[in-house]
C-alpha cells in the first residue's frame, strides 16, 4: 500500500469524527468517515485524485448537475475480519459498470488506477472506520458528476469523482412486503436504466410513497410496455423461486448488472440449485402463489445484500409467501457475506485483501 | 411592485458585473446576473424567500442531488419593450408545470406566491439585466434540488429552489438537421418524460452526441417500445407540416406538455391554420417527404422559441425539407415573438408585465 500512498496526494484531517460515533447501533449511509477521494476532469482530463478532509462541495449555481441529472454512481461495501484485515468484493466489477454508467450519460470515462488505488488509500487512511460487528460494514460511495457551468442543455466540459464512505449497518430490516407496479415504469427500452444513473433512482420516489402509503415498503418494477414482466426491485435485482428453481430476469438495457445478482447466480449454481435467468412474467408468479409452488422472492444488491420479500400486492390483491425453515435467500445471503468478511474460503476469487 | 419587494428580503450585492458585459454578444445561458432567488426547504416547510447575490452553493457531498438525481427546472423568459416595459410570458404556467415535475419527483411542492412574487423581486433588483435587443431576452431559470444528506435511495428531507437569471442570445443558430433516433429512447410509459426533470436530459446528452458525430445537431425521440412515432425534438417539442396542416403529438407522460407548444397550437388555429394533434408516425413524414407533401418541420421550446429544421436522417437516408419563402415557422415565431416582447397586440391575455 505505501506505493499507492506514495502515488496520491493526502491532505489528513486535523480531528476526527470517530470518537463521536457509536458503532452498534449504525443506520445506513448517514454517518461520514473522517476523509474523501476527490479527482477533478478540466481541461480535457482527469486530474490526479487526492485524499482530503471529508467537506462541502461549493459549486456555481448554474452546474450542469442541478439542472440536466449528469451523474453516476456505485455501491461497494468494505469487511473488516477477526484480525483487522480489510477486504472488498469484487471492486473491479464496480469501476468497470461505473464506466459503462458515465458512456451511457455522456461522462468522460476514468482511468482504473484513480479508482483502484484511489479508493485502496482511502480505505488505508479511514481504516479505522471500517466496522467489524456482524452484519454491519464501511459502505463505500464512488460518485461522479457534472461540475462544470452553464445552462445549455449539453454536457458538462468540468466534473467532480468523489469517494465517500460511510460505516453502516442493514438498509432494510426484516422481510419486506413488495407491490408489483402496474402504472409507473423504471426505465426505457433504449434508456438508461441498465446505468446507474441518479435520475434512475429520482424516479421511483414517487411511486414507491404511493406503495408506502398502501402498506408496501418496496416497488417490484415491471417493464414499461405490457407491465407483464417483471424487472427489478427497488433499488435491487430480484430473485423468485418457483419450487426449487431459483429464477431472476436476464439483463437488458432496462435492468441493471448487478454484481450481488451475478455473484448470487454463480453462487447458486455451484451449490447444485437449478438456475433459470430468463423473462419472468407477472402471470407466472400470481399462479404459482396461488398453487403454491411460489417458495421465496428476494431482491439482491450491495446496500441490501439479499433481502427477502415476505409477499406481494397485485391487481388490489395481497399474496404471502410461506414462512420456510430453510431458505435459498438465508443460504445465499450467508454464502456470499462469509466469502466477503473472510469467514469461508473463496473459491471464485472475488475477495481482494486490502494491504 | 413595492408591496412585493417589502415582503421579500433583498440583500443586493455590493458590486455588479453589469458592465463586463457585451449585450451585443449574448451566447445563451453563460452570463448571470447579480442577483438570485434562493428558498430552502427544511423543517418541513418551505421557508421564506430570498434575493440574495449571485453566489456558489455549498452541500455536503452526501447531499442527494449528487446520487439520486432528484431535481427539476423551468425555463423562462423576460422581455423589454422599447419603452424599457418588463414581460413575462405565461409564468403561471411554469409556476405551474414545476410543481407538476416536483409532484413526479417526490419533491415537496412550492407556494405560488413564493414562486411569482420571488420572481417578480428577482426581476425588480435585476431588471437592468434584460436586454433590449432583437433576439435577445433575460433567460430564467428556476429550480429546485434536493439538498438533503443521507446515502439512503429515498426523497431527501430538504430542498433547494433557486432562479437565476442569464441575459441570453439564441439558443440554436440558423436551421438544424436531425435524427430519427431508432435505437435510444428519451422517456418510458409510466416515467418522468413528462416532468422536467434533470435526469431526462443527461439521458439524452450520448444519444445526441452520436447523432452529431454523425452530422446532425439534434435527435428527433421516437416511442421506446417501437420507434415508430415521433414525440419530442432534443428539449423541444415538434411540429411537422404536411401540405398545410400543422401536425404536433399529444402530450402523454412521454411528452413535456410545453408551453410554446400549446401558444403555438392556439394562435395557428386563430389564424385559420388547420392544426392536428394527433400521433405522427415516422412512416407518415418518410412518405411525406418522398411524395413532397412534408413542407416543414420545427422544435418549439422557450429557450429556443421555434426551431426550423433542414432536414432529417433515418434508416440512413437524408430527407431534405424544401426551402418555402413563407413558412409557418416564421410566421409562427413572429406572432409568438411580437406578443412576448409587445410589439403586437396580445389577444390570448399571455403577456404579464412587471410594474
Amino acid at each position: 500500500m505505501s506505493a499507492i500512498i506514495k502515488d496520491i496526494e493526502i491532505i489528513k484531517s486535523k480531528t476526527t469524527k470517530i470518537n463521536e460515533v457509536d458503532f452498534n447501533d449504525l443506520k445506513f449511509g448517514n454517518t461520514f468517515s473522517d476523509h474523501m477521494l476527490v479527482c477533478d476532469f478540466k481541461d480535457g482530463k482527469w486530474q490526479a485524485p487526492k485524499v482530503v478532509p471529508y467537506q462541502p462541495i461549493t459549486l456555481d449555481p448554474s452546474a450542469k448537475i442541478f439542472h440536466y441529472g449528469q451523474s453516476v454512481f456505485e455501491g461497494m461495501k468494505a469487511y473488516k475480519d477477526v484480525d483487522e484485515n480489510v477486504f472488498l468484493f469484487r471492486p473491479l466489477e464496480n469501476f468497470k459498470r461505473l464506466n459503462i454508467s458515465s458512456k451511457r450519460l455522456a461522462i468522460p470515462e476514468l482511468p482504473e488506477s484513480y479508482f483502484m488505488e484511489g479508493l485502496k488509500t482511502l480505505l488505508e487512511v479511514d481504516k479505522d472506520w471500517i466496522p467489524k460487528n456482524e452484519g454491519s460494514s464501511l459502505y463505500i460511495r464512488p460518485f461522479i458528476f457534472a461540475s462544470g457551468n452553464g445552462f445549455h442543455a449539453s454536457p458538462a466540459d468540468e466534473y467532480k469523482f468523489i469517494i465517500c464512505t460511510a460505516p453502516s449497518g442493514a438498509y432494510f430490516s426484516g422481510k419486506v412486503k413488495v407491490l408489483i407496479e402496474q402504472t409507473y415504469s423504471r426505465s426505457a427500452n433504449g434508456g438508461v436504466g441498465f446505468a446507474k444513473a441518479g435520475g434512475n433512482y429520482a424516479g421511483q420516489f414517487y411511486p414507491t410513497q404511493l406503495a408506502v402509503a398502501k402498506g408496501y415498503q418496496q416497488v417490484i418494477w415491471t417493464d414499461d410496455n405490457t407491465h407483464e414482466y417483471i424487472e427489478e426491485a427497488g433499488a435491487m435485482n430480484i430473485f423468485v423461486r418457483i419450487n426449487d428453481t431459483l429464477i431472476t430476469g436476464p439483463t437488458s438495457d432496462r435492468i441493471l448488472d448487478g454484481i450481488t445478482r451475478k455473484s448470487i447466480i454463480e453462487i447458486a449454481k455451484a451449490e447444485g440449485i437449478p438456475v433459470e435467468v430468463r423473462k419472468i412474467t407477472v402471470s407466472e408468479v400470481v399462479e404459482a402463489a396461488k398453487n403454491g409452488s411460489l417458495k421465496e422472492m428476494f431482491g439482491a444488491g450491495t446496500a441490501a445484500v439479499i433481502s427477502p420479500i415476505s409477499g406481494f400486492g397485485y391487481n388490489d390483491t395481497d399474496y404471502d409467501l410461506p414462512e420456510l425453515e430453510d431458505t435459498f435467500a438465508s443460504f445465499l445471503k450467508k454464502t456470499i457475506t462469509d466469502i466477503q468478511t473472510n469467514k469461508s474460503e473463496d473459491p471464485y476469487g472475488w475477495r481482494v485483501k486490502l494491504d
